[in-house]
């Protein structure tokens, strides 16, 4: 395996060659024989996992209970919803055997669960008593896709999906509320990623769903990232389905409902985001190794201190790991744990041990400290935090920088054409107009921001009245 | 929702009928829209992340990483290692229509990963210093099934599946031998499931392996079930595809492989063994309740003081629940929990708590006890103990009482006439005599178990010479 970093192209010379080969030379990920598939390499998956671990624990604080649902979803099943049909049907895939028999029915794979989970909650919800009945999946999907970018685009990925049902809209929107809210936190405190929560336009909402909430984060080239979505489904499926309840007189009622999801994808936007010329730079939270250590030379003495500060630093909760490979020279490894975006690297040579000291570098912003070898266990997870909180306020920073105000499509085409990013403009809410800026500029709204204050103006293309200032920009 | 013991099958009078229902009453899971799928309901897919839960701790502490391999597998891919796709091709869903197309190459839904993995094993493996490579994934694989039996025999079923590759055959069998150890361990300590771990026969053995290590469990009627299973791959898929290292003096050699997989059948076989006429009986470890509160009446202080219990209960660690339905008598709400499994009640009344005590019921043998509430939670915990170790015994106990010698034909057959159960014979390990037994009286070799000794003496069917024992038994 090559970790020489100049083969790796400069990120800011050219991003999408800079994230594909990263993801494989850091063995994030690999490609899938299938078209459009991924492999998700064990030091990909470790990412994942630490997401999995910290967002099941807030699912599950919120009363919400894991299942699984089945892979296979009926066609007729599947259209039963009619706007739901009609956005996932160029998407799927198509199961037409079965135990080497043509099937008389065709099961599509799931791209999402709503229908097979609604038919069931239509048998499970009787009485108010069910309610509310909240249920979240860890599970793969399946939406056709015939070029691949890993992390970003795959025909296969993981997520989670919540699926709730309530006995009032009120219930319902604040479950909608709740679940946007905890994956901005989820962003902002483990994967370092600033974004803007917000409403979609009709246009841009999920298919069945009134009103859908997103988190949109800002990739470095200036194209914006649906980074998780929130969904109002309101009574739309459970009329579809037959999902009612008998209230506390006695009275049937339908029920209001919620789905939410939050995907790999994500990591594919923390890799864009952080990264630099040298490789990763993985958020300290969410990094599989959080502390490298390196002897400079396998000597006797100096892995056996290697092993205390491992052990000490185990103790301290900092996931730590040794790279003592004889035949990797000590240059050759600090080139593949900075390519890998370990937070800190802790050097140690016989000259540091003759201190009492260990070498330590930040791989967020290259800084170097000598730190006593008593004081390496309570200071490196002081410097972990650090290391986490600036690399948000530098993310921060990129993201307002690179969101700006358009008062007339001209300013509008020019910010698009100049430099990209958000661009903050009213819009009159006629999805005629923002058919036409997609069609002559590709950018797209993004959401309308959930703190924007109402404004008297006018739309930045059609000039009618316009109250608020909708975000746009290009996107994933 | 109808908790009525009385609509519940006697389990020894009608022991398929009695599961059935008890899987659905119990809300432990349903039946999937799609024939032989089923759904993992909240509480049944809880004792799945509880074993996954110990389970994952155990391979990770193994050296194993965790990854994620696609869900589809190309035909060609499948069909490299001959005994391997004549195994599973029955067995096939396959994807044939991918984004409103149909597809060049027809995508079987993998129904193991051994293909799909090693394919991307040869790419990753060069040297010596990359081995071993383990890898593990938690997913959800295919078998066509046209009829479902509840987390038993269902077309897609919940698993893990390693898959190691190592330098020399001496270190893969160390591995298989360790995995089978391994899930013999989960099995007796948190299932409090007693089997028998052995050597599968050449016709039992997986498509593909040299050698398949077994844990098999009898179940209440006397059939026995495999429930998990260790593979010595050889070098077999090496050469296939074409998996070489260089070792420490530069010659090329193929690597040995071992899979090894655990499903979400382990949890149908809890089901069978441990439940009685008055539904589950989850074994305390998996228990995703294990002490529900029941205040008899929902007066302000009983339900003050069943949150209190709750809490304290929480700090040792016990996973407590209180149930309060003001609209389900006392009567109603224990038949509920008794029929859910939960291994301890604590039932709590005004005169209770004036005397300072609660009244204890054990699910497993219905013991009644009065403990003081400062008491309860150091009691309690201990007495969690206690039931996983009886119902553990109770188990061996019926294990051993079915598993009986034959030295005869007609021994044989009069066993599995009356009694069924395991029946320990020797056999000449002639295919031949296997297939005749299996034609005959539908009983097939479980397993050689490992600590069998040598014996001088007679096949049980054709009376040439044989030297072991083998566990024979009709199988789920």
């Amino acid at each position: 395996m090559a970790f020489a970093k100049k083969d790796l192209p400069k990120k800011s010379e050219n991003l999408s060659d800079w994230y594909n080969r990263i993801v494989l030379q850091a063995e994030l990920a690999d490609y899938g024989p299938a078209k459009g598939t991924m492999i998700y390499r064990p030091y990909g998956y470790a990412i994942w996992e630490l997401v999995q671990r910290e967002m099941d624990k807030l699912i599950k604080e919120r009363g919400v209970e894991n299942a699984y649902f089945p892979l296979f979803i009926p066609e007729s099943l599947l259209k039963k919803e009619e706007s739901h049909i009609e956005g996932f049907a160029p998407e799927l895939a198509v199961v037409t055997i079965g135990g080497g028999e043509k099937l008389g029915e065709r099961l599509a794979v799931r791209p999402t669960s709503e229908t097979i989970m609604y038919e069931a909650y239509s048998r499970w919800i009787q009485s108010w008593r069910d309610l509310p009945l909240m249920i979240n999946q860890w599970n793969n999907v399946v939406r056709w896709e015939k070029r691949t970018y890993l992390f970003l685009r795959t025909t296969e990925f993981l997520w989670q999906e919540g699926h709730t049902a309530h006995a009032t809209h009120e219930e319902a929107s604040a479950m909608v509320r709740w679940a946007i809210d905890m994956y901005a936190k989820v962003y902002r405190e483990l994967f370092a990623l600033p974004g803007y929560v917000g409403r979609k336009s009709d246009a841009e909402r999920f298919a069945g769903a009134d009103l859908t909430m997103s988190y949109e984060t800002l990739m470095p080239e200036g194209k914006a990232l649906q980074s998780a979505t929130a969904h109002d489904l309101g009574q739309n499926f459970a009329k579809t389905f037959n999902i009612e309840f008998k209230d506390n007189k006695g009275a049937s009622q339908h029920v209001w409902q919620t789905s939410w999801g939050f995907s790999t994808r994500s990591i594919g936007g923390l890799i864009m985001t952080h990264g630099d010329d040298s490789g990763l730079r993985i958020p300290p939270r969410l990094a599989p190794v959080q502390a490298v250590i390196l002897p400079v030379k396998s000597d006797e003495a100096v892995l056996k201190a290697a092993r205390e500060i491992e052990a000490a630093f185990a103790k301290n909760g900092i996931r730590a790991k040794i790279d003592a490979s004889d035949n990797e020279t000590i240059g050759f490894r600090i080139n593949k744990w900075e390519l890998r975006g370990v937070p800190v690297r802790v050097e140690l040579g016989a000259k540091e041990l003759e201190k009492g000291t260990v070498t330590v570098v930040r791989r967020d912003n290259g800084e170097k400290l000598s730190i006593t070898l008593a004081d390496a266990p309570t200071k490196i997870a002081a410097l972990l935090e650090d290391i986490q909180r600036a690399m948000y306020e530098q993310a921060e920073i990129f993201l307002h920088e690179n969101t700006r105000k358009a008062d007339s499509y001209d300013e509008f085409k020019k910010i698009l054409a100049e430099k990209h990013g958000f661009i903050a403009a009213l819009w009159c809410e006629d999805p005629e107009c923002e058919r036409k800026i997609k069609e002559e500029t590709k950018a797209t709204t993004r959401c309308l921001p959930l703190d924007s204050k109402e404004e008297k103006g006018k739309c930045v293309y059609c000039g009618k009245s316009a109250k608020h200032r909708w975000l746009f920009a290009q996107a994933y």
